[in-house]
Parts: structure tokens; sequence; C-alpha cells
């Protein structure tokens, strides 16, 4: 057995870890997760942190590959690329987290964002799992479940010998580590596992875990129609994870001949949220324990010519609903399965099967050769005829509603582990509701504390607050009085050196700060991604939206930069001023005004239906409104614009720019 | 049985339709198509046209709920809608396609973008099935396949009249209709199907079909844990499709003991592209062929209070490689379903599994009673024992290469039909390379001809290209000259009405038009939503994405509307001119320069990295760097703006800048 580590052992991490933790500097596992205020991205588990790599990705340099996948919820697009980019991405990680790395040991500010405390963040499932396979690649089990059911001279199938026997499983259910998992009811056999009198629907009484690994697929998807080999097996399996696939034993008895097991596992399987790579655990690899595969030797499409295995120990441990800690029930190791995760993978395309990347492949249950070893309680306790311990006392032949199972998995090195840290589940009575444990979550708010300064006159001011007003956004508004001043106090301008209105506040909650965004546009486009579930103010879906959205932006722009800048208060007083009277900043404004709205109306009038574009209320609305009242105020006659008059009379009976109007607020002076 | 169509019927289409056409209009199916230029949205089927959903979806007012899910290149999150909303969208396509209707019927331009000739379109999967699973329902299948393997007494299994044996299918491969199927290699019994003396690998030999309905699950998730009763079912259905099930006889007899079937199975599944609605069927609701369940009764959970089906026709037709058209082999029924779909819905989620909106229940080969109805060659050459004329001549006991199956499938009524299309699919030779047949595809190119307007100098014109040449697009450059008025000719008026600086024009390659789009922020943020796959201008991914593309807006409007507009050619002669020389438009143009460019260093000051909002190239870059070059031009003091002095010089050495710079220009005055 291998465990050094060659010239990666050579560095070393300026993070403190203990020599026994899961997540060493060598592991380095795959995650997704969450915080409080912030939507879920890919982290690597590094001791008691995260780190976010969605920071390292937008924020350094250090991946010399596209790392925007590292802002994805899923790791489905980090794993679709080529081995080589997940050894460059390893490499990146060990280099960040090395002592000689100055990166995050001297910025505090970019560590603090980058390096996160586990307590603070939440795991979800590390891939959108497109098809999930279960396969039945342990010799011992397949042979312990066949003579529990057929009896020693039958025990292996006529194929197990020459195919890793598989089936396909529900994607759907599998479900993240700490998921609940509620006592399956359904059709199962009336009295005892061997009965064939017929079924009832009840409660399963013969509810059982599996302890598997899951391996996910990665590189890119083989075209449908053509097989992977044996040559190609190494770049499309990208890391494992720890795996208890579920099984209700009466239900999945009644129901399986001939089509195999299906409500009888469908209703969950869990997974640990880390994976685990293949390269982390390289320096693990070892003979599986059969060592050999001659009797018979495989047909050559599935011939492993390394036929090597991983040592990695794993633990099946109860926590009954008194206990205070997992009491383990059973120990075995993933080196025990007879057909090698390669060989699972080029089986499972040999007809022409596509595998995608995020596929999740499970091992089957593993057993070894001694009690002391076995995968399930369907083993441990031979088919109900034998108690199994679990460490109060009491004694086990299958679930009890309240049980918790952990499974654990790791490979020891000398002085570091890689572990899967935990896989684990616990039993709810049949029936329980979930609307209480696994309601739906809404997208995390990020944002929070709204507060716009602004004046009740001022253009600008006034298009954000159409967008807060037709988003339904709640938010505070500080009048800033331009005409006394204002917005030359020193205050004002420590918020905004232009000393312009608007000045937007937000509070972003995943961080805490406080960020200050100023410029109209600027604001109206950020509230539009920023709540995506309130009514748009840019036209969205659809390939035309670009175009559409190039349009409402070109009507906005010509009012934002185009009118309004040589029109506002600041401009015309400077040049009433620096002309000495010569030329009157009003006339001058009034005819930006006027030149500016004719260019509009001709362009508006080609792209107006309802609205200025088309027939949905959108960022160019938002600009037009104030030009034409600012217009007016300038006695422009509008008569000469009438498809911006028409649209003006749509838009006014709106109740949402009714309420934006500046006779509205609270600072207009009537 | 029920042909009458209720108050439905009253109405009629204004297209003309024949009486025996699939897509009447009372079919009205969904699917997902695509047209050369355009990306996948959904549409209608309706005689031979496709009816547009998303251009309704956003230029019409005719759907009384969010019908953004139109523009999505897959039916899942319109599938997701409750009941009601399907019924509604019914409704408002009726109404549009009626005879009383204007909306299409007057309007020639919206019609021609609405409804698409058939021969126009490609065809897609018509959702993204998360989970695909396949039943074995029809009692006349399951008893035949019984006799064959395991003689006349036991037939079916014990379980058989208990529920709907089912089994967990392969989403991945689920392909449609049109796609070729590639003969699977696998391991197979070495000599006949009753063979057990061991495997080999090579070509299936007894490829098969099976002829199958599937139902597109619909409606909100069921949380996992909490199964679906017969009372919810109706709502949890949305549509039917016809589907072949494509089955490698001897890989699956060797293979599915203990656990199904597996690599026989997972090479290919064709759906056909057209998903009718229960809604669409109801006028064909029929007693099932068994009529009733009651030996046994099923169990409380699992008994469906109507026990109906639907009259509809299914056959099956081949086509050789020599005949010119499909010759029908066989004819069944869908209501020879033994198992409804209510009650196959029902049972799938017993145990708590979650169904999703999208997923695909398979019905399981469809036969009936007589030798003429049944669904697959096993069944019809009766395991190869007789042979099953194809219409040139030759024979079949299974599949040939070159061998097309096609399904059709039609309910009819009085005058007129509801019916799936086909399902179609070839056999192409064992170890054909797909690469010549299924290469993967690129999005749609959207748009060319791309064509910019502009003058060396100008800051609007510099910063387009900077966005150009960053992407790294092709484009036409026009130059205009400014100072020689070429941008009051009536030619580019007509162009630009403003008069300005730059106007830029593209190609819509989707409907052929010419668009014209102005103002610099506008176009640069359109290329970047145009041609997603070249380098961003505005922060892509992650959560903190929003903010940080609000962030790069603020600095580039500073420029676009704070700065630009009062220090450009118009605006200074302007001022000059019309102050009659009392105030120098130059002087007041480098007093707004310097104070804007003040405000621009404090606000860029916090946030730079490399660049001006972090280490990434934006948008405020392509901002920056000509308002800089302005800025040298009026001789103001830069030196006081420290941060931006050293990112203009990062930037300075890219080569993109270099090529956007003014210098580089032909038309470029030096």
């Amino acid at each position: 057995m291998v465990t050094s580590l060659g010239k990666e052992e050579e560095a070393e991490c300026f993070l403190d870890i203990k020599p026994d933790h899961d997540f060493s500097y060598h592991n380095l596992p795959y995650g997704v997760f969450s915080t409080a205020h912030s939507a879920p991205r890919v982290g690597v588990a590094i001791g008691d942190w995260v780190l976010d790599l969605s920071v390292l990705a937008s924020e350094t340099d250090i991946f010399s590959f596209d790392a925007s996948c590292f802002h994805e919820a899923a790791l489905n697009a980090f794993m679709a690329q080529p081995r080589a980019v997940w050894t460059s991405a390893r490499a990146a990680i060990r280099q960040v987290l090395s002592k000689g790395e100055p990166l995050l040991q001297e910025d505090a500010a970019l560590r603090a964002r980058t390096l996160l405390p586990f307590h603070n963040v939440k795991m979800h499932l590390p891939a959108r799992i497109g098809d999930y396979t279960d396969f039945y690649s342990s010799r011992e089990h397949a042979t312990n479940v066949g003579i529990m059911f057929r009896g020693k001279e039958n025990a292996l199938q006529p194929n197990w010998l020459h195919l890793p026997v598989g089936y396909h499983g529900r994607a759907s259910s599998v479900v993240i580590s700490g998921t609940p998992v509620i006592r399956p009811q359904g059709q199962l056999q009336a009295d005892s596992i061997d009965d064939k009198k017929g079924s009832i629907y009840g409660p399963s009484r013969l509810l059982d875990f599996e302890m598997e690994v899951g391996a996910f697929v990665g590189g890119a998807p083989n075209p449908l129609g053509q097989p992977l080999t044996m040559a190609e097996a190494d770049e499309h399996l990208f890391g494992l994870v720890l795996m208890n696939d579920w099984s209700a034993r009466d239900i999945q008895k009644w129901e399986y001949v001939p089509l195999g097991p299906f409500t009888a596992k469908n209703f969950a399987t869990s997974i640990s949220p880390w994976v685990v790579t293949l390269d982390a655990l390289r320096p693990f690899l070892c003979p599986t324990s059969a060592c050999t595969q001659d009797n018979p030797v495989p047909l050559p499409y599935l011939r492993d010519p390394d036929y090597a295995s991983y040592d990695i120990h794993l633990e099946v441990s109860l926590q009954s609903a008194g206990l205070p800690f997992p009491h383990p029930i059973s120990r075995s190791n993933f080196r025990h399965l007879y057909w090698t995760i390669r060989q699972q993978l080029v089986h499972h395309s040999v007809t022409g099967c596509n595998l995608r990347p995020g596929d999740l492949l499970g091992s089957g249950t593993i057993s070894g050769t001694d009690d002391s070893s076995l995968g399930s309680l369907l083993e441990l306790s031979w088919k109900g005829s034998r108690e199994v311990e679990v460490g109060d006392g009491s004694t086990r032949k299958f679930l009890r509603d309240g049980d918790s199972v952990v499974l654990r998995g790791w490979s020891q090195g000398k002085d570091f582990r890689v572990g899967f840290g935990v896989c684990e589940g616990r039993v709810l009575p049949a029936g329980t509701k979930v609307s209480s444990l696994l309601a739906p979550e809404g997208p995390p708010v990020r944002y929070g504390g709204l507060r716009l300064h602004g004046y009740w006159r001022s253009s600008a001011t006034w298009r954000v607050r159409i967008a807060l007003e037709w988003k339904g956004l709640e938010y505070e508004y500080v009048p800033v009085h331009l005409v006394e001043g204002e917005q030359n106090s020193s205050a004002y301008a420590a918020l905004n050196p232009l000393g312009q209105v608007p000045t937007f506040e937000i509070c972003d909650l995943a961080t805490g700060r406080k960020v200050v965004l100023t410029q109209s546009l600027a604001i109206i486009e950020f509230l539009d991604e920023a709540f995506p579930e309130t009514k748009p103010m840019l036209p969205r879906g659809g390939s035309e939206a670009p175009l559409k959205r190039a349009q409402v932006r070109r009507v906005a722009e010509i009012v934002n930069s185009g009118i309004q800048p040589l029109q506002n208060l600041a401009t015309m007083s400077d040049i009433t001023a620096k002309s000495g009277g010569a030329l009157d900043g009003k006339d001058f404004g009034r005819d930006a005004i006027v030149t500016g709205l004719a260019a509009l109306e001709s362009i508006v009038k080609g792209l107006a239906g309802k609205y200025c574009v088309g027939n949905r209320i959108s960022l160019a609305d938002a600009a037009l409104v104030p030009q034409l009242y600012n217009a007016r105020r300038f006695g422009v006659d509008l008569s000469v614009y009438p498809t911006l008059i028409r649209v003006e009379k749509e838009i006014s009976g709106l109740e949402a720019f009714k309420r934006a109007h500046p006779d509205a607020q609270t600072d207009a002076i009537k």
C-alpha cells in the first residue's frame, strides 16, 4: 500500500489542521455550500473551513482555466472539464493554501471572504444528478444475499462473475447527508420475508441501510452510441462520496421480480456532501481484496489492466434515539469490491449509453468476509435471525424509528487523512408530514436596507423611484434638497463625491457591508438583477431578449446621456454663470430637450407598442416620464411628439407611476 | 365512447386543416422547436404550422399567467404550473386561432413571426427528463412474455395483478424521433435466447422495438416522503407521447436477473416530439379493455375510482431499407393497458418518491389480445419461432440494420383527429461512428453582419471598438467624418436621427431583418448578451455578480452621462456659438472633465484591482481609456488621478485595446 505523497508532500498548508482531520491539505474535496444570505456555490473543505472558490475565481488569477464554473450551484460544469483541468485546479488550490503563498495570508479581508468557518455554511447536493445507477459489485454481499434467498448452491447468479450487475436508480430522491428519512409505506409481503401469501399496505417493517460508495462521473459526455473504453475510464471518473442506499426489504421482496427494485429503494438515497477526488486518493491505490479476476477472466472490453482499488476504511454506526454518540456496528473497506469503478463505468456504456458529468454510480453494498464487516442489517442480522447490538443495551434486526445511520470513510496516511466526513440520516416514523421538515426554500434574501437619497423633482431620482415602485420593493426615501445645496454638504460628499442625486444605499446581507451605488440606470439594472422575482424593467427570456433589451437601453440612454445632462440644474447654472449671462442655461437646456425629444420620437415610433418598447413597461418608460415632465416645465411644445405623448398617457394610469411621481413625495414643494 | 367536444366544438380555427390531420384545432400539442438562427422555445402544432408561443408571450397579452416559461428550451417550467394554468393556456391558444379573433388574422407581420411552416423548424426533446421510469402494464404483454419464458402455468408473476410493476430507466438516452439508433454491442447469451452456456461480446442479434406510450409528469413536485393520492393524480399528469423502448433481447436475457434490464435498454428510448395534453384527449375517455379490476381488487391506495383510459389507436410500421413507405405490422390501442397512468403515478410515489415536472413514465409494451396487435417483435415472432412479413417480400424475427420503426397514434373524432405525429428511428449497423451523425451542436448563430459607423476619435465609438476587439468579434468599420459634418447627411440621419456616432448595425439572422442600435453602452451590453461565449464586458456568475455589475455600470455612466456629454464636439461648439463667444465651449468642457475625473478617481480608488473594477477588464475600462485620452487633449493635469493613471497603464499593454485605439483606425488623421 502506498501512502507517500511524492512531490505534493513537500508543500505545507498555512492553516492548522490536526493529523486525524478528514479534510487535510492532501484531501481538498469539492462541495456546494451556501451561507445565510448568499446562493449556493462551489467550495473546498480544508480543516475546519470552507474555501470559497467563487471568490477566488472572480477576484484572483490563480486559475489558469475559465473558473466561472465555481459560481454555479452544482459541480456539473467543473466535473465536465477534462482531467487536466481538475489537476490544474487542485494545484492552484494547494498553492493558495501553501505556507509560501502570501495571497491569503497577507490579505486579511480576502482571507475572511474566502475561508469560511464550517459552522457558518450549509451544504447542498454536490451535483445535479442526471442519472443515478446502482451496482451490486461486492461478491461477499451478493453471495450473502444469494445464500439467504436461494441457498449456498446457487448463491451467485450465472451472470454475476461475468459483468458488474447494476440497475437504474432514482435520481430525484438522492438527498444530502442530514436529510431525515421517513419510514416508507407501501406494498409489502404480508407476514415475513419468505411469506408469499400476498401483499398488504403499511409501513415497512424491514427498513435497512446499505453502506456504499458513490462515484461521480466527469469529463465530456460520451456521445450516445459510442461506448467508453477502459483506457478512457480515468478521464470520466471525478471523485467519490459515501452513500446510504436505504432499502425496504419487505417491499423489495414483493416487487422486485422480474424488473428489479423500484419503490423499495426510490424513497431516499443519502450521500455525503464532499466529493473526494481520485487525485486525492491516488496515494491509497492498492490491490483489490480479490487480487485477480481469473475465474472467469472478464471479456476483453471489461478487463481492467490495473485491477486496482483504493484503501478506504468504511464504518457504519447506528445512533439510537437515546444515545449521545453513534455506535459502530460494521467496518469494511472499499477494496472489497470485486468490480472496480472503472469496470462499472465501462460496462454501463457498453451498448452505447451516454454518461454525463454529474451522473452518480453507486458501488452496491460493500461487505467484507467476516461478520463484523457486513454492509447492511439484512446481512448483520442474517435475515432477521440474529440480534445486532447497538450500544445502548438494545438490539436491532432492522431499523427503528429514531435511529440515525452514520457512515464514515477515510484513507489513512502516515500523518494525515483523506476522509469523507459523514453521511447521516435519521429514520422518522411513517406518515410524518414533511411540510415541517422539508419546506421548499426560496432563494436567499441577499440585500436589505434599501435607501434612496434624492430630490423630488430630480429626473434621475424619479427613474429609480419608478423602478422601486414598479417592483414593489420597500425602501427608505431620504430627501436631499438640491436648491438649498444639501448635495454639497460634506456628509453627502462622503456618500457621493459627484454631489449628484440619486445615491442608493443597500446592505449586502451576505457580508454585512453597506454598499453605495450611484447613476440611476446602473441602480435600476442592479434592482432588476438582484430581485429577479419582481416585475422586470428590462425584457427577459427568449432568444430575442438581447435585441429588445438593447432597444430599451438605447431609449433610456438617449434621455440619460443625450438630453438630461445638458439640462440639469448644475449644467444650466454653470453655463449662465460662466458665460456671464450671455447664454441663459435654461435656453441651452430647452434646446437640448427639443433636439433630443425629436430624435426620441422618431426612434420610439418604430419600437413602441402600448409602452416605449413593445407592450411591457421597461426602463425606457422610467426614463421617458420624467423627461416629458421637464420638457413641460421648460415650456416645450409636446404636440410634435405624438408617440411619446400617447405612451405617457398609457403609463400615467399605473399606480406604481403615480406613487413615484414628484408630487407624491415628502419633499415636494407645491 | 365519447367523441363530442362539448363547448369547445363551437369555435372554429381560421387555418385550413384537413379532417384527418393529426394536429387539429382540438389537439394543440406542445413541443420544443428551433429555427436555423434561433434558439429552442415552446410551440404548439396546428395543422402544417408551429405556433410560436414565445412570440405570443412577449408581444401580446393573450396569456393571463406568467408566460415566460414559453421562452425556455424545455416544457418543464410550463409543466410545473397547476392544471388550471394548462387549461387557461389552451383556452388562450384556441382563442388566438379562432375565426373570430383578429390578432393574427389582421396583423400579417405578427402572423408571419408566429405561425411557422413545419418544414422550417427542427424539433427537440420536449422536456429535460429528470427521471424516466418504465412500467409493464399490459396484461397481454406480460402474459405473452411469461408464457414464452416460464410456461402458461406461471405466466404472470404473483405481484403482477397487485401493483403496476415498473423499473427505473435511463433518462440520458431518451432521444427525439428521427434520431438513428446504432445496433448495440454488449454481453449476450452465446447461442440462442434459451442458452445458458455463458456470454460473448458482440452486436445484439435480437434487437427489438416496444410500442409504448409515455406520460409526462406535471404540476408542483410532491415533497420527498409525501406520496401522491389518486385524487391528486390528474393534477400531476400533463400529457402523452409515443415511445419506442428499444430492447436487445439477448443482452436482456443474460443480464436482467436479479436487478432488471440495464444495458439491454439504456442505449436508446425514442419519443415523439409533440406532447398531447389530457385536455385534448378528454373527448376520448373510455373504459379500459379490462373494464374492471376485481380479481384481485387493488389495495385502497391504488384503487382508481374511474378506472378509465383513452381510446388511442396505436400502429407500428416497419420500413425496410428498400421500401418507400412504412409497412404496418401491428395495431393496438392504449386502452388495453390494465394499469392506468393514474395508478402508475400513484404507485410510483407510494413510498414517498418525489415526482418532478418533466419526468417520463413509460406504459410498457402495449399488446392486444390477437396476433395482429402485439407490441414487440419478440411477441410477433413468438420468440423467433415464426416470421413476420414486412411488406417487401422479406420477413423478420428481429430488426435488421437499415430497418426503420415508425410508431403512430391517434384518437379519431367524428370529423377530426387528435394525433401524435410519428415516433421514428432507423437501425444503423453496430459500430457506426456517431461523430458523423450526432455531432454536438453549438448554440445557433443568431446575429451577423456587424457594422460600426463611427469616428476615429469619438469616445463613444472607441468604447464600442474596445468591446468588439476584446470579444474578438469580426465587424466592418464605416468612418463618419464628424469634422466634415457627415453625421448630418440625410443618409446618416436615416440611420441615426440624433446625428451622433456610433451607430451599430447587425443582421438578425433569425428574421433576416437589419437592426440599428445606438448608444455605446446599450450596444456593448447587447454584444455581451448576444455573444455570451466571448470574453465578458460585465462580471458574470456568482451571487455577487449583480453588485459588481452595478459598480461597473456606475463607473461607465459617470463617464458616459456625467462627463462626456458636456465635453463633446457638438455641446462645446453649441456653447461657444450660443454665448457669442462669451463662454468658450472648450473651457466649459475642460471644467467638466476636471470635476468628473476627480469624482471618478475617488470612486475607482475604492473599486479597482488591476483594472477599474477588480481584476477583470470591463465596460468601466472601455469608458475610462477614451476619457483620459480626451483629458490629455484638453491639457488636463492627470497626475492628481493616480488610480486612473495606474489602471490606464495596465490596460495599455493589451492587444485588443491597441487595436481599438484611434491611431490604429483607417480614418485616423495624424
